[in-house]
Parts: C-alpha cells; sequence; structure tokens
C-alpha cells in the first residue's frame, strides 16, 4: 500500500468579527464550503464516505466554554459516529489535526478524513482574549508576570534589530505585503492596502511593533478532505493536491530560557526533518507562514533557509516575497489581512496552498509545483510544516 | 513491517488532592514513574530515544490558565525538540492521545512514543470545576439549561431504572467494589472500602445518583512508553504488552438527540470495529471500565456485551465483576476509588491494565491474557477502546 495520501476538497468561512455566527454555526459554515467543493472535485459526494474526523481548536473551552470537539462538529455535520478527536497545540492546533489525520490515514486507518479548524474569538472582550491567548505561553513563568504574545514577539524583534540592524521599516514591509495579496481575498478580514508610513504611526503595542504589525482577532473556520491514493483513484478525483512532507518540531515553552531569542529551533527542527523527507527549500515555488507579527514572518524566511539569518529585514526590502519575488509569501493575505482564528489559520493555509497548486487562487501564480506551510504555536514552542504539491509524490 | 506496538513502560502520580503540587510537578513525577518502569524493563534506556510525544488532557485551559502541553510536557522532561501535540476529547482525551501515538507508530512515523495524560483539577473551588466539566456537554442546550455531568448520568440511571427495573442497591454495589480493589492500591485517592446501605445513605447529588455513586474531583497524572516490534526487539524489552485492537466511536454531543438514552452508540461502534480487528468480548479477561458515575460502568458491561441490555443490575448483583467474577473490573480501584483526574485516566487505565498482564498488578489475576480498556468522554459523546494483550497480536 502506498503511504500518498491527498487533499482532494477545501473550504472556509469569512474570516472577521462574525458577531451573528455561534462556534457550531462556523464549523457547520466551514464545512458546506468543504462539502461543496467536493462537489466540484468528484461526482457523487456524500458526506458518509469520510470515516475520521479531526479537529484543531485553540481555545473553545476558555472562549465559549466549549470544548470536546470531535463530536461536537461530528455530530454539526451528520458524519454519524465516526472516530472524532481534537488536536491542540495552541495557534498550530489545525496544522497537527492535519498531520494526525494525515498519520491515521498512512496505519491504513482512514481512508477518508476530515480535518476542520475553527476558533470564535469574539465573545469575550479583547482583554479576556489576550488571556486566554497566553494559555500557549508558560503560565508561571510568562503569563503571571504580565507578558502578553504581543510582548513575547516585541521581545523577539527588539533582540533581532539589535543582533542584525533590522528595522522597523523593513517589519513594516511585511504587513504591506500581506494586505496588498489580502485585497483580492473576499474571505479575509482586512481588505484594504497599507502602507509603510501608516503602519509606523499606528498605535504601539509592545515596542517596537505596533498595532499595524499584529494580527487580529478573528472568527473564522476551515476545511479539509483527505484521501488516500486508492481513495482518489477510486472516488476520481479531479485535482488531488499531494502531501509531499510532514514535519514537526517543539521547543522549550519558556522563551527566555532558549538559546536563542532570534531564531526558532523548533522551525528548524521541523525543517531538518522535511529535508529528511527529500524535500528542500529549492523546490518550494511558495510559502504560507505565520505572521501573526510581523517578526514571525521575518524569522520564518530565516528558519525555513530562504535567507541567511539576520538577513529576513533586506530580504523584504528586496520585494522577495511579493506576488512576482523569488518566493511569494502569504500569497491571499497571510495572517495579518485574512485574521487569525487561531484554532483555525493552519487549516487556512492548506486551503490556500492547495487552491494555488490546484490553478484557482485569488492570486494565482504561474503553475506552481509546490508550497511550504508554516504553522506556529506560542512563540515558536510549536512549528509544523507541511510541503503541498501539484505531482504524485513517492511517500514510504 | 509489521503494525504491532507494544508498551513497554508505565507509570503515575499519587492521584487526589495535590495541593502541593503544579500541573508542571505532575508532568514530572509522572514521566520519571514512568522513566523508572522503563529502567526495569530494559538495561540502558535513555530518554533520548522518545521520538513522539502525544499528551492528554481536557482543560488545563481553564483550570490552570495552562494550555499547549505538547511542548510543556517535552521540555519538562528533557525530551528536546520532538514533535508534540496535545490531544482532547473530554475525559477520553488520554485514550485518544495513545490512539494518536499508536497510529503515528503504525505509520511508520515513530519508533518508541510517550504518551501522558494529565489533569489538574483543584485549583479551582469545585463549582467552578462543575462548570469547567462542562465544557464536554453541549454548551447551547445543557450548560446553560444548567445542567451538570452528575444531572446527565442521573437522567440514564433514572431512564435505565424505569425501563428495566435496575435498582439503586444494584448501582452501589458498583462503588463497593471498586472500592474493595482500590483499597489495595497505594496510588488511590481513596482507600476505604464502603458498603452499600452507606452508599443508599450518602448525599444526593442528582437522583437517582448519590455522592457515592459519583468519581470525585482529582489531580493526577500517568504516562505510557510505546514501542513498534523492531524497537522492542532492538531494546530486548523484558514484558512487552501488546496492543491488540484500538477503536473510537462517537455520537451526538446533545445528550437529548440521541435515539437511546440507556445505549451509548459511541461504545457500540466502537466495540463494533474492535470485533472487526478479530476480537469479541469472549476473548477479554478483564475489564477497565470507565465509572464517572456508576451507572456509566453498568451502561458499559452492557454495550460491551457483557450481558444483555438491561441486565447489567443483575450482572452487578451476581457478582460477576467482582476479582473473582466472570469478568473482574477495573481490579484496582476504577474511577471511583483511585479518582478521576480527566485528562489522564484513560492513560491511567492502560497503565493498569499494562500491569495486570505483565503479572504486577497489586490485585493480580491469575495469568490473564487480555484485557479491554474503555474510556469514556462527555455523556458517551466520545468512546475509545483499547484492547491490551499478553500475547503479540498479528496488526494489520
Amino acid at each position: 500500500m502506498t503511504k500518498n495520501i491527498a487533499v482532494v476538497a477545501v473550504g472556509q468561512t469569512k474570516f472577521g468579527e462574525l458577531w451573528e455566527h455561534s462556534l457550531r454555526d462556523i464549523v457547520i459554515d466551514a464545512g458546506n464550503s468543504c462539502f461543496n467543493d467536493a462537489n466540484t472535485q468528484m461526482s457523487g459526494f456524500e458526506r458518509k464516505i469520510i470515516d475520521n474526523l479531526v479537529v484543531g481548536n485553540m481555545g473553545g473551552g476558555s472562549f465559549v466554554n466549549q470544548g470536546h470537539l470531535g463530536p461536537l462538529v461530528s455530530s454539526a455535520l451528520g458524519l454519524g459516529n465516526i472516530p472524532a478527536v481534537r488536536c491542540e497545540g495552541a495557534c498550530a492546533s489545525s496544522a497537527l489535526a492535519f498531520r494526525h489525520a494525515l498519520h491515521t490515514m498512512q496505519a491504513g486507518k482512514s481512508h477518508v478524513s476530515m480535518v476542520l479548524g475553527v476558533e470564535k474569538m469574539t465573545d469575550v472582550d479583547p482583554s479576556r482574549a489576550l488571556n486566554i491567548l497566553m494559555e500557549a505561553g508558560d503560565f508561571e513563568s510568562e503569563s503571571m508576570a504580565g507578558l502578553t504574545f504581543a510582548g513575547l514577539y516585541a521581545l523577539m524583534a527588539r533582540k533581532h534589530m539589535h543582533d542584525f540592524g533590522t528595522t522597523r521599516e523593513q517589519l513594516a514591509m511585511i504587513s504591506v505585503t500581506n494586505h496588498k495579496n489580502g485585497k483580492q481575498n473576499p474571505l479575509a478580514q482586512f481588505r484594504s492596502e497599507t502602507t509603510v508610513d501608516t503602519i509606523l504611526k499606528s498605535s504601539m503595542i509592545a515596542d517596537p511593533l505596533a498595532l499595524m504589525d499584529c494580527s487580529p482577532i478573528t472568527d473564522g473556520g476551515a476545511a479539509i478532505i483527505l484521501m488516500t491514493e486508492d481513495a482518489v483513484k477510486k472516488y476520481a478525483i479531479k485535482n488531488p493536491v499531494w502531501i509531499a512532507a510532514s514535519a514537526c518540531g517543539t521547543d522549550n515553552i519558556i522563551y527566555h530560557q532558549r538559546k536563542s531569542l532570534t531564531e526558532l529551533q523548533a522551525t528548524l527542527s521541523a525543517m531538518k526533518q522535511i529535508k529528511e523527507q527529500g524535500i528542500s527549500e529549492k523546490d518550494i515555488n511558495f510559502l504560507e507562514v505565520h505572521d501573526c507579527f510581523s517578526i514571525n514572518e521575518l524569522v520564518a524566511l530565516e528558519d525555513l533557509g530562504f535567507c541567511k539569518k539576520g538577513q529576513g529585514g533586506k530580504f523584504v526590502e528586496n520585494n522577495e516575497i511579493a506576488l512576482n519575488g523569488s518566493i511569494p509569501t502569504n500569497t491571499t493575505g497571510g495572517l495579518k489581512s485574512i485574521g487569525h482564528p487561531v484554532g483555525a489559520t493552519g487549516a487556512r493555509q492548506i486551503v490556500d496552498a492547495a487552491k494555488q497548486l490546484r490553478g484557482d487562487s485569488i492570486n494565482q501564480l504561474k503553475t506552481p509545483q509546490n508550497g511550504l506551510c508554516l504553522n506556529i504555536g506560542g512563540i515558536g514552542s510549536t512549528a509544523v510544516i507541511h510541503v503541498l504539491s501539484k505531482n504524485k509524490p513517492d511517500v514510504r
């Protein structure tokens, strides 16, 4: 049996402040969006072919008093008594859910799996939301000390500036690019272009990160259907997008105990695993990276090997990440423009990467062959990478 | 490559009100207990051979403001930058974590995995704890209506009494048996024997369930190391306990929407999957079942096929679940006596089942060959079954 697994259908809700939508509404909208896509990819799709469900969600218990999303999603979508489980790894929750489904299928325990990432963040006031997000950091040494994630990433940005001369302008250019790409995205939370000047003048949140360096608080969901190679054949899928590689790395959850503040060992470890699976950064035509804060996209470009450590600022300044640059990044708007419903973002990255490879992205690149998605949890305590490919790999 | 996977080392903390232990302390104690056991099962154990970690936890975010337990546990135990993820399915979280590790290994992506279940419940006051536990139910239709899990299971008990003539005395005999077994367990929260009369006279919590029908609020952790068959050979493990079958079923999270209130479709679905893997109830020598409330153990005996639907009361009355009965159940005390740290219970069940099969249980049965663990989430919205075996199966 081959271990080749493909993404065969994708969907997502509008991302934004969905005041009139409950968590369950978002689940149903994301699911239906994916089922509709499945109907375009095969004839006679029925949801009963789905035999396994993995949900990605960070904080349903804290945000809306709702945990146990495996059976909630399964019953809301009418999937029956199938195996269902939730994976959590902070903002990397739904990439971890995707990875769980992948392993279950590669183990031969599922032929058709669904992955659904969801978060409902706006039912609590923003200060409470920041506290809930800090569940992703270390409570004893970070949350209790008053740190927020903007504060943690500001430490990373300040250290990067100090060590490598990175500038606020260079960081701002990341948000400018993401907003430019997101302007075309009808499902994005913010569809306006912005400028370096506007970003520099926006309210300071945690020096040196200003408001427009930060991704927003967002409600939203994204869903994916996966099939084994046998099922892809059986159901005559039109446009399968193959999973060429999967990796996960972790690091000390306590940021100040790490050996470097500007290099994420979790990403380095995950990228090393990707290389061991035969894929290097040279094979990649576009990126989905985790710009929860502008500095995190810059550090990702370095840690993934697209430029040398410390050269991220220059790399961005040279427009290498633009749609017509050497490595188009966050082609649909990234977390900054699309929004960041934390447990849904990893799935949304895969949705957008799959569309790019199928040829139906809102900012379609010319014949991309491979795309890499990097989903980060906390301040880089978890890093999950998936490489998607237009071409069938030979995964063992 | 064979897909045989074995439990090679197990450990757990004392279960109870661990006022002087933080979540991290419990993680470290559970991990060290497992590492110590690993040292008795092989020579030269080093934790660096562990290449994958899956954590089971229900409500760290709500109980102690701490999510993102993958990297927290990995760093607390010195496991390095390995892949790590948390699984959640309410009180079935750590059986789901175990199942995730199993699939990752069967997919060929890990040779030596660790599963750790943990819950720290006593840092909030009991009324808040009940609200947090209701995250496992449906918020919109159950929690908002004022239901607690004692209330939900009371509905199940009342309906079972109505339909089948089950008595409070029969339910009480389940707690009597669990307390009798748990008296020998040095790690149990309650080590006192009790009587039917004491149980009937204990405070009514949710009619017909009295205090002594209910498992307690507990802190605790349990940990397991798994190996592939190749690794078992490589490290010359003394007493591997093999995983003969794994299954997960789910049901509508909304209890009143189900077709039956006294039969859990999730358990029926999971047991059907177990039978498809070639194992029936006749092969099982002892059980670990989920007696969060006495009625749930009774319903489990029926749904797993050890007696007919409605006959659970009589079955218990005939002492069939005693250590010398036809199917010894919860031989070390069950959730009622050992305690129920919700995200750790599924792992603790596997720890105790593995010890029973290795021959070093505190209430050792004579040469048991196969044990079945049933871990339930919510009011049976999730059911996870694992069958452990002394004998090497041929899992495909």
